[in-house]
């Protein structure tokens, strides 16, 4: 029996649930959760936002721990071995994007909530989907980096950002603060888009070259043509069209964070300058190893409140809250 | 003196205009137009859509011509030469964008037609925005692929498009009838997004292997997922969104056509497949160089209809009428 905290009803607190999840599959392995981070997906998935979500719902999918059993099919894991569990505990392994590597766009991809997250004592997974940790990275930190970390990586290696690259992230917040890291460590000359003092304080401890105030029009206007790349981490409505002005000809303004209402762009202000807007989610196991190398290079590290596991239902108050500061990590 | 047919106001027609150009600049370099091919720009230019026109206004930006004198410090081109000139006669030449061979993005460009364009007997240029024409093309129907060409010929080398990609073009005119035929001879199995029966036709016969009709939403939700990439050549309001849905992941809809009112896209059709929506401007010389050889090779050519020089206000109405089939040229 896995004893996990789980979710009866749409947006209800969490409370203590056991379950048998049966035979270990051929190419599964159950992982001893250590720690398991709490992303605002969970929340989402728990208030049933993107229609989805079956009840009893498990939350949790940045899960670290030690791998607890193997399937008879399984190569490359050890009992014991330190891993890492993302977004996706499965793909179809077949389909044209996993075997391009980019399993993080798999359409039939089980989401590891939907098959019972990491807010509990095990969880399992298909072992394609788990990623070894280096030794050396702080386990008690690495469980954001496996979604909200891999989010703001991922479009760096999709788009071949380079070192000389002039970049923004909007949102100084649990995905953006990791992204000024990782983008400071990258090379690039880094501006976080900010309208909280307290923040531009910190972004530029964590990284940032430069701050904005995300919500100064002028200032918006006074930074036209200097962007290679902004990644927006937000999920409020700005205007876009000021940020799309403020990248370089052939600039991207790149959404990992979004909320449901029309980005509105205007078509002259991409065509003039040949600009892109994209998004983006996760990223696939490979590429989280390449983070996971990365951060470890560069002492790159979420910042991280912790709570106990017990205490799951106040850390989810503390993150509804807006209080979060950046990531909430559960201990077992 | 240069004679040419100029708009001495907003909207106005053209009128016979002479024009002293005083001394050939060193840099610069006179071309005998030959033919001059008629763009949708030249209407909003005559128009002042743009804002920037000034009168009186020679239109002319896709000239087809022989050179007919060199400045001082022009190498490369001699007297008699069969050359072109598009949006452009000149780029600042030191900026960020022209030393790195994108001066179609140069910022402090000169549009042809503000300096006097191709509706007349002679035009002058910049040497280095003025490309040589491969002895085999046909002069009679060049002229508009230094415009409309350009246009979608460029973003097939920005973006680097491959064969093997599941390209669609949406609207068969002047633009998409030449891009069908570009991303055929590329290697690419294309459709062609289209309302008009006679045009579903043409555009097979063009290159297109399949089409789909543009305005019936049944058809586009049945096209889910299978583009890399789209051009849109249109300048009317499209449901962008269903157009988003017919990507494939890491798929991108590009505007080389474009209305005023916002694009309205949703940000998770986007994320959730790593798509991209993008915009980009004609070419550079060095690209058009490309295009004319590519061109040549694949017996490509705009399907133009030909009028005299001075019936040039009688070929405008038949522009502004949409009875253009599709590409109108001037011959002088």
């Amino acid at each position: 029996m896995i004893s996990a905290f789980a979710a009866n009803e749409q947006g209800a607190e969490l409370e203590p649930f056991q379950y048998d999840p049966g035979a270990l599959g051929e190419n599964d392995v159950e992982i001893d959760v250590l720690y398991c981070g709490i992303c605002h997906s969970d929340l989402s998935m728990i208030d049933n936002e993107w229609a989805f979500s079956e009840y009893p719902l498990v939350p949790g999918h940045e899960v670290v721990g030690r791998i607890a059993q193997v399937g008879d099919g399984v190569v490359g894991f050890e009992v014991g071995q330190a891993v890492g569990l993302g977004w996706h505990s499965a793909y179809c392994d077949h389909c044209n994007h996993c075997e391009s590597g980019d399993q993080n766009l798999c359409a039939a991809s089980t989401p590891t909530i939907a098959s019972h997250g990491g807010f509990a004592d095990k969880v399992r997974a298909a072992a394609n989907s788990v990623v070894a940790i280096p030794d050396g990275v702080d386990l008690a930190k690495a469980g954001p980096l496996f979604c909200g970390g891999i989010t703001v990586f991922n479009p760096l290696v999709q788009f071949d950002i380079k070192p000389t690259s002039k970049v923004g992230v909007i949102g100084i917040g649990g995905l953006g603060s990791m992204a000024v890291q990782f983008l400071n460590a990258w090379g690039c000359e880094v501006t976080a888009f900010t309208s909280t003092e307290s923040k531009r304080t910190e972004a530029l401890e964590l990284g940032a070259h430069h701050t904005l105030n995300s919500r100064d029009e002028a200032v918006l206007e006074a930074a036209a043509g200097q962007f290679d790349l902004i990644i927006s981490t937000v999920n409020v409505k700005l205007d876009w069209n000021l940020y799309l002005n403020t990248l370089a000809a052939k600039g991207r303004l790149h959404f990992v964070g979004a909320t449901l209402e029309p980005l509105d762009i205007g078509a002259f202000g991409l065509i003039m300058s040949q600009r892109s807007i994209s998004g983006s989610p996760v990223g696939s196991p490979a590429t989280i190893a390449q983070m996971l190398d990365f951060a470890k290079l560069h002492n790159i590290a979420p910042v991280v409140e912790e709570f106990a596991m017990e205490d799951v239902n106040a850390a989810i108050k503390h993150l509804r809250d807006g209080k979060a500061h950046y990531r909430i990590v559960l201990k077992r």
